[in-house]
């Protein structure tokens, strides 16, 4: 659902990959790559392929169109291969007959769906690994900075910063590497024709999908997987569980930099998290928006879920369902990890205000309590795990390589 | 978030509700007619007043720059408010002072939620009627026709199709009835000023929010409801509430739609329910949009009641959270009901299948159980049921009036 | 599920009512009820009554057994009915045979989880009642009291901790008067027969229906609700939304009671939120169960609200998994408004602190700022809306009577 | 929440794991390796640690009342240490002192869930792989034999059951193999100590943590994973996606044993999905309990996931929101593999019925489109795909091993 609130709590980068251009391009995309995977196959001629693809351009649509008659029709692949049909025919009538050949709507969605993920990844890729390169440039700086420890909300004890800031970047990192595998995994093409089976193809649908998938650069599936979407939502269930890494730590600042607290603080900058009644204000709004996406994303990974039960070849309800609930669950993870990206390395710590709370609280607590449980030494123990931690997430960061499917 | 897959599932009217534009001037309306509340209340200059509300229009705005610069400000009042501030000043610099004045981001933004929604809640309610006025029909015309019932899937015995036609009408009648009361309570102002007390205006918030009230043909609030959002959210139940119901009957129809079933069909028309690759099929779309948006509510009404522990005066992350999953709520739940409310009329009833499905049990099993539980005298006891809940049906939807709000 | 973590969660009297011993008593009390009402509409020899009636004791039932067998089953009305002819076999052969007449699995389960639903119901409107009327309490002690008040997790202004409480009350009290509504139309009996047209009792049907629900106390239902839920699971929305207002409330007593804010505490007990690690702890254990309440009974509605679309005249899987989670969500807004109910009346509130941490923020400010948005005067504002709140909710809480159901 | 309904949509075995004993008694097992891992580390004595391993039987314990005081304290390990110590007291007042050393309440409580969850898995994978390995036979079975296929509940062409079967399988293979690798990552011991830094152990934390996980015959985690529960929760996700996948195929077998549709039936046993009313009926009990797990898992994963914010070193409500959660995840899961496991090898499969609803439909429609999208010979395109996932899926299967865990 469109929504005016997605302009502060995503970015315009995701917003951009699922909007309506780029979406109903990527299905050109498929069906450009089909033609010229099937002339390959020498299932059509060369030339239909070529003017097929001559005409995958979003620019020829009239896309508000192809949208409002989707309405009709029930799926956006009616109307667009209609319309390319039109398109192709103007110069080749021959060629129009070849267009979405042997194909289904749910091969053109979900792979276009697949397309436009891969970009999304890449984003969120991108600003997970910057977040946590902030988060442990952060712990090795205040790797034996002491700072309450707090329990059910309440101090414990004593333990360092920098092993606060190791403890939100691990998550992250292995974030990154389940990702890894996980896209590697989901990432594919969808190829099935009308009921999986590829029928129309002529005993040559095994090779079309491999090829379809190299003209687009992604993995060839084991099978069709219209109806049996795990390891889809698997990576789904990796996108919520992001958003709820990010969200502990969006927890821990907000809290950290509460005014009594006066740990921390967001970055700040001219227009940043004003308020419009009050100008004294300056709100944590990176954490506004990782609190938020942690709030959404577990919802739309219920809704992925619950959509599993999917009816025979292809399903009624459940796989639309599942298509318009993922963008929002794609946006929710980036809008939370750019959020997060920004902040971080421009948070202000105020180690010296951590002492202090450390000390206001021993003040009042008997001598040897304090001394047990409150002394400063205490972060000693937390500095050797932070510098530890530090050490074997930065091996693992860099064992990654760089953000790239597949 | 944006969607592309809402096109085929939702409405363009309820899409065009939440829309930019339209959101944008549902805040602007709430400026206006905060400025003239004041301006009646004394707080402000009757001058100041007309010069603001002449700047209330969205025509007047840069709509894309507000919803870009809602991204730092973390909210959209903080754009919007400036832009009105610049449009008023520019015929009156003394009238652009009290624009927004001894308000906050959350009166203006839950109050423009609120109009919207008001807007929103016509349209189901209307589509909604007209369901449930077709599902009589129905009952009352197929009272006695029998028809078999089934439990955990299997045939369990004989009802009439008339029956069970009053059994999808009832929630709906019962959703009309509970969605008065609940709207009733929910659609109200919002105002309470930074933190809820209405503290700059002087003693006389109370006479203001009266007055704002009046003017945007609301009620007013008990007290401010910035983070006690349970009246807000009992509404958004009774939407989860509706597209549950809904999504009974679209199941039940899909079911009894299946060709080996054949008792039921959609209505047909030109390029509805079309398929991208088999010609034959016609699907049913209307059940589609239903299915689809009951496996949705469901994680949105989650989401919302998940938001519900706001922190202190304003949230950080949970308010926002709730704004972003209300509007898809509501237009999934307005797309499940225009859905039904459109295909419902011209269901293909296929009495003489549902005889033969019968027939054809019965055939199958010793005649003692075969008239026990088989026999088509036993859709005289569901006729009787089915007529006496016509009546009570009919009358309550009598009862209703017209959809209107408050 | 059952488990152990309960112990902590819940009450003991939620968790009988829902335990096997209840809940099979229930079921027995229902079928104990049918037979008295088939006899006084002489469906059934009186005598045949009084027989079943005598034998509808938990104690003379393997629950152990029945509920074993219940696996193979599909369903515990399988397992129980036979237990029952066989006890009441035993003094009398003919009474025997109408065990059970004339209804289904769906009945019996569906009308004992009415009944034990309305016993827990009577607890949870009356710890509400009393959280609520400590709260109120607190409104009128504290009216004027000042204290911070914070938006988005920053100080923003200054209200008072009457007003704050108020706020706290106001949810409850609707909670109250919207749940006695929902309770009104949701406890109902369920009584359909086979396939809900209680074909087996001879057009007296109604009239067994009505002598039941007299029986039992409960009002008699428009229709059978075997497959339409919304009256139902409008009561569960209602739980759902009373577990989020107690997490709101529970949310800033947490965040007041942190070590740093010090503005209020749990009351503290031996034993009361003791840390298996950390003698010096208290920790705010009231909190934390209606914290984990809100954070659970949203997934509870969502999964109530998803299993909607239950299929024709009794669902597969769908109603076995309504039911299912069912009890968590009652035993979560139990466990919650007693944890709340128990821990205000002795809410330690400092007040003294609430002024010292206005004070430490004016000292940082620009005096102009510091009296515009910080001074004490500004909880004069939100001490006559507390006390308007405190009136006006009294009234109502007192208009709601004992609670009572139906 | 305990739940009489679990009788029938779990199995006794993972209800057993999860019960207070099992529980008490893993709490136990930690208990007293952690006393050895302590001694072999030379933290405590070695008759302290031998004394405290001999009273770790959950006969010594009053399970009841640790319960019941789990309420005041607000968690388990409180009552359950101190009973604990009384209990090693008896015996050796020193050793009693050690007891529970340098630990904290989620140490003990995590790593029972640990274990009772590694237990649960190894029940899962051992049901789940027999689903699997039923379904691949009767993927070689029936590899050709025709069947309609069907999209959004409509025929859309044909295909062979063959390839139906390949197809429910290839999710439970994939299953198998990212439980293994979200098994290794999640079931790991907890040890942290009161805020995570093993301040307690004197620089020999990390060592202590190794010989703890050595002697349960777990992994050592790479850092404490109290409030950071990503490779816990992505188990949980597994778990989900398991239920889903269970939940299609269950969902496909109960529409094709529909009456019209006759194409499959579950295997028939006396008192097996008995009707209470209707003795003609055979319910399909095994769908059913698949299809109550499919809409009660997903649910469960949210609820873990909007509980990842979980504050600081350990959290108020979040963490314990967490733990009830998870049971029921498990046993959903377990009983719908369990279900399902049992019903496959016998599933009756009615290639005859799947011939004559093609030819039904054949004869329904012009010859040209019944030739094109509904002759049986479409079945051999199929036939082909489904031996080449029924080898590589075999082969799949084969190299997963033994279940075992770590």
């Amino acid at each position: 659902m469109s929504s005016i609130f997605e302009g502060f709590l995503s970015t315009p980068e995701v917003l951009d990959a699922f909007g309506e251009r780029s979406f109903l391009q990527a299905m050109l995309d498929f069906e450009a790559a089909l033609a010229k995977a099937q002339a390959r196959a020498g299932l059509i001629p060369e030339a239909a392929a070529a003017a097929i693809a001559a005409g995958c351009k979003v620019e020829l649509l009239d896309t508000a169109a192809i949208v409002r008659d989707s309405a009709l029709a029930g799926t956006l692949a009616v109307p667009l291969t209609k319309s390319l049909k039109d398109i192709v025919g103007r110069s080749s009538k021959e060629a129009a007959a070849f267009v979405h050949f042997g194909s289904t709507s749910q091969d053109v969605i979900d792979t276009a769906l697949v397309l436009v993920t891969r970009r999304a990844l890449r984003l969120i890729e991108a600003d997970v690994r910057q977040a946590a390169t902030a988060l442990l440039a952060l712990a090795r700086q205040h790797a034996a900075a002491p700072v309450l420890a707090r329990t059910l909300m309440q101090p414990a004890s004593v333990t360092s910063f920098g092993l606060k800031c190791a403890g939100w970047a691990a998550p992250l990192v292995r974030s990154l590497q389940r990702m890894e595998v996980a896209a590697g995994r989901a990432l594919r093409v969808q190829l099935g024709g009308a009921v999986g089976t590829l029928a129309q193809m002529k005993g040559r649908g095994p090779q079309v999908v491999a090829f379809l998938a190299a003209e687009l650069d992604l993995r060839a599936p084991e099978a069709v997987w219209h109806t049996q979407r795990d390891e889809w939502l698997a990576l789904g269930c990796e996108l919520g569980l992001l958003a709820g890494s990010l969200g502990k730590m969006a927890k821990d600042i907000a809290l950290m930099g509460q005014y009594e607290v006066g740990e921390l603080a967001e970055p700040s900058a001219p227009g940043r998290g004003g308020s419009s009644a009050m100008p004294h204000k300056r709100n944590p709004v990176a954490c506004m928006v990782a609190l938020a996406a942690s709030a959404r994303a577990p919802q739309r990974v219920a809704a992925l879920l619950a959509a599993m039960p999917q009816e025979h070849e292809r399903a009624l309800g459940n796989w639309q369902a599942e298509l318009a609930e993922w963008p929002g669950l794609v946006a929710a993870a980036h809008g939370s990890a750019r959020a997060m990206a920004q902040a971080l390395p421009g948070l202000q710590v105020n180690t010296q205000r951590m002492r202090v709370n450390i000390a206001s609280l021993r003040a009042e607590l008997p001598a040897e309590a304090a001394d047990e449980w409150f002394s400063f030494e205490l972060a000693e123990h937390a500095a050797e795990l932070a510098r530890a931690q530090v050490q074997s997430q930065t091996a693992a960061l860099n064992a990654l390589g760089l953000p790239q499917h597949p």
